[in-house]
C-alpha cells in the first residue's frame, strides 16, 4: 500500500481562504441537519511534557471520505523550537475504509477552519454597520479570527487585549501589516467593543459580564474542552441568540455549558451555527452569543475540498 | 514536515512473532499496572456500506512514542477485490506531540496483536497436559490464534468449526500448511473440547452453556463492539478465573459484561490478564475464561517496537 502524504507547502497552496469558508459553512449547515456522523472525540493527557492530544472524526453523509484528526498541543514546545501545536490528517474512503492520504499540516487545517467557524458566524450574527471590534487573546487564533473575519467584511478598527502586553502589540503590528487598523487596548477598552472575539486558553471568566454591556456580539471560541472558559455565565442571561456548532459538545465543555450549569441559560436555549449560516437571522441587532467546540464535520469537508484541489487519486 | 511511511513489506520484515508478543506482553502486564493512558475508542458507522471504523489511542507512561490508531472493517469490500480490515498507525512523539511516522499496515498490526494477546492469555491458562484445541471462527483472526498459541506451545490436534463449512475446511487446510494437525468439527465436537477460542463476529452466544462442559478454559475475541457476543452467559457462572484485558472495556462491551448483566458474574469477578501473565496462576486445572477487547497500549508498543526494527529516526 503507498499511503500519500500531503505536506503543508502543497496544503499552503490550495487551501484559499474562500476553500476553506466554502468547506466550513457546508460542514456547519450539514451538521444543523443532522447529514454529519461527528463521534465524541478522544482525549489523551501528557501532564508530564504539559501536552494534549485530541483525536476527532468526522464524515458528512454522502461525502466519498471521511478524516480521522490527530490534533496536539504541547505547551513546552517553544521552548524547544518547536510549535506549541501539531497534528495530522488522516484521510480515508467512506466506500471501503481504506486510508486515502495523509495531510501532514501541522495542525493548521484546524487552525484555518476554526478561523472559518468564527468568522463566518461573527460576520452573520454582527449588524453591517458594526465597526467596533475586539478580539481578547494575542494567539494564533485570535490573529486568524481577524484576518478571516476582514476576509468577510471590512473592519474600520481593531481593538486587541492580551493578557501579555507584548504578544498584543506585536499581534496589532502583524494585522496592521495585513492592512488592518488594530492597535491594543486595555482589556475595559476591548470588552466594552460592539463586537468581542474571545480566543484564549482562559480557564476563568476574562471579565464580568457588565463589562461587555456594550456588545452587540460575542463570539466564544477558546473552550474548546473542559476545563476551559472565556466568558462570563451570566453574559448568557440577556443574549436574544445563543448560536453553537454543535449542541452537546457546547453544553459538555463549552461556555454555552457553563452558563447553563450556573443557570444563566436553559439547556435548550441555543440554535445551531449552520442554521443561522443557511438562512440568516432576523435578530441581527439584538444581543447574541457564538460558542464554538471545533466539529469534525468541518475538518472532513476541508480535507476533501484539498484533497480534490490537490489531485489525490481516490483508492480502492 | 517529512512524515515517513512506513509500508506493509516493512513492517512484515520487522514484526516477528517474539518482537508482537514481547511487546503485547509488556502492553498487558503495564496495563495491569496503571502504568497505560488508553482513552475510550472512537467509533464511526458507516450503515450505507456496510462498513465501521474504530479509532484507538495509546501510551505507555515513560514511552516516546504514543499511537493513534484508525482500523477500519468493510464488510462488501471482498466482492471488490479488497481486504475487509484496514488501517493505518500514526505514531506520536509523547514529549512533543509530533507525528513521527505513519505504519501503512493495512490492519495487519491489530491482527498480530490481536493473536498475540489471545495466545498469550490462553497459553497462561491452559494446563500443559491440554491436547485438544478447538478453534471457533474460521476466519483470519481464528486461523492467527491458532498460529501464535502454536508459536507458544505444541498443538496435537486443532478442530475448525465454521457457520461457513467451506471456509472451515479451507481454514484447517491453510493450518495443515502451517504444520498444525487442524481438521473440521461440528459446532458440537468443537465446543467440547478441553480449549475452545472463539473468534467470530457473533451477535448471539455461538452455544448453550452446557455445551462447553468439557472445557478447561474458553478465550473469547470476537466481542470488541457494542451488540457483539459469543459466549454464553450462563458459562461465567463456573468459572474460577475470569481475565479481561480492561476491566472497563469487557464490562462495557465483552462477554463479561453479558455475563454481568445477565447476573452470571459480578462485576468484580475478573483479573487482569496482564496480572495473570505478570505473576502466573495457580489455578489453570480449574476452569477460566479470557474475554479480550483489544487495548491501545498494544497498539503503541508493537508500533514502538516495530519503529525501533525498523530505524526511523525520532522527530523533534
Amino acid at each position: 500500500m503507498t499511503l500519500p502524504v500531503i505536506g503543508l507547502p502543497e496544503i499552503r497552496a490550495a487551501a484559499t481562504q474562500q476553500l476553506i469558508i466554502d468547506s466550513v459553512r457546508g460542514a456547519l449547515i450539514a451538521h444543523a441537519e443532522g447529514r454529519t456522523s461527528v463521534p465524541s472525540p478522544l482525549h489523551l493527557a501528557f501532564p508530564d511534557a504539559g501536552g494534549d492530544c485530541h483525536v476527532k472524526a468526522g464524515h458528512v453523509t454522502g461525502s466519498p471520505h471521511f478524516t480521522v484528526k490527530v490534533a496536539s498541543g504541547f505547551y513546552r514546545n517553544p521552548q524547544l523550537g518547536l510549535p506549541t501545536n501539531s497534528g495530522v490528517m488522516l484521510v480515508m474512503d467512506a466506500k471501503t475504509g481504506q486510508p486515502v492520504a495523509v495531510l501532514a499540516d501541522g495542525g493548521w487545517l484546524t487552525a484555518w477552519r476554526t478561523a472559518a467557524a468564527g468568522a463566518l458566524i461573527t460576520h452573520a450574527l454582527t449588524a453591517a454597520d458594526v465597526q467596533d471590534v475586539a478580539v481578547l487573546g494575542a494567539g494564533l487564533q485570535a490573529r486568524l479570527q481577524i484576518e478571516w473575519l476582514h476576509f468577510l467584511r471590512p473592519l474600520a478598527v481593531v481593538k486587541v487585549w492580551g493578557r501579555n502586553a507584548e504578544a498584543a502589540e506585536r499581534l496589532s503590528a502583524q494585522l496592521r501589516d495585513s492592512g488592518i487598523n488594530a492597535h491594543p487596548a486595555s482589556l475595559e477598552e476591548a470588552t466594552r467593543s460592539a463586537c468581542v472575539i474571545t480566543a484564549t486558553a482562559a480557564t476563568a471568566p476574562l471579565a464580568p459580564a457588565e463589562d461587555f454591556d456594550a456588545a452587540n456580539h460575542v463570539t466564544a471560541i477558546g473552550a474548546d474542552m473542559p476545563g476551559k472558559k472565556e466568558l462570563p455565565p451570566a453574559l448568557f442571561r440577556r443574549a436574544a441568540t445563543i448560536a453553537t456548532d454543535d449542541h452537546i459538545q457546547c453544553l459538555e465543555h463549552g461556555d454555552f455549558g457553563n452558563a447553563v450549569r450556573a443557570g444563566y441559560s436553559a439547556p435548550d436555549a441555543d440554535m445551531a451555527v449552520g442554521t443561522i449560516l443557511r438562512d440568516g437571522t432576523s435578530t441581527q441587532t439584538a444581543f447574541s452569543i457564538a460558542d464554538l467546540t471545533g466539529i469534525g464535520a468541518a475538518d472532513a469537508t476541508v480535507a476533501v475540498a484539498i484533497l480534490k484541489a490537490v489531485g489525490v487519486p481516490r483508492t480502492g
